[in-house]
């Protein structure tokens, strides 16, 4: 099992096409898979403003998660940050729009993603486990 | 986005090779990916007794989370279980010892697996999002 240095782990995070986001709830903790974008050290998330994540995450410890791995080999990788995540509105550009901003998340349910979620990380580490 | 029932969800449980498992501590959630096995509506884990998962979770509020996707059709599918996890020791039997039991979790890492994650599941959630 080898550590990934902070460079490598953003350029993981640059190329996932999906992540897990957690937090905690008061019976414990939840997570869902969710796209995301990278944006000067933040990773950027739209989601719809009624969902169960945008109640729960705003100005909270959130963490997110990309991984890869390859059963046939049994060799894998992940990626984990640690952070505060914040919400806010009127993020319901779609990428297409030559206003939206660059990076833009893109998020792949067909409904409102009027939430931006902001996740400001604390720790970023990683692993690679190898033969 | 379709929601799945418990028997999809166990099937979906069943097959996928690698999940992630979230607890929660003082400071936010925190979430790993490791493999598992189904053995009559539990989930079972393996792995070293000095890692940081195995200290916190014990009688603890647990997530596993399996997913799936597919960015070139921008389809996937996700299954949450919610439940508390229980943990105990001298479970380092290799899967191929005749003796162990059946189903058995099979741990990528090579290193002591003699700590046993069962997680008791209160709530399974599952759901495909399609065109």
């Amino acid at each position: 099992m080898e550590e990934l240095d902070a460079g490598e782990c953003w350029r993981l995070l640059g190329e996932a096409a999906v992540g897990r986001l957690a937090w905690c709830e008061a019976d414990g903790p939840v997570l869902i898979p969710v796209n995301h974008a990278v944006a000067d050290g933040v990773l950027l998330l739209r989601t719809a403003p009624w969902t169960s994540l945008v109640t729960h995450v705003d100005d909270s410890p959130v963490a997110y998660e990309v991984d890869g791995s390859d059963p046939g080999t049994r060799t894998g990788w992940s990626v984990l940050v640690r952070g505060r995540a914040e919400v806010s509105y009127a993020a319901d550009r779609h990428a297409s729009d030559s206003h939206a901003p660059d990076p833009w998340p893109d998020p792949w349910p067909d409904r409102s993603h009027a939430a931006l979620v902001r996740i400001h990380p604390d720790e970023v580490a990683g692993r690679r486990l190898t033969r």
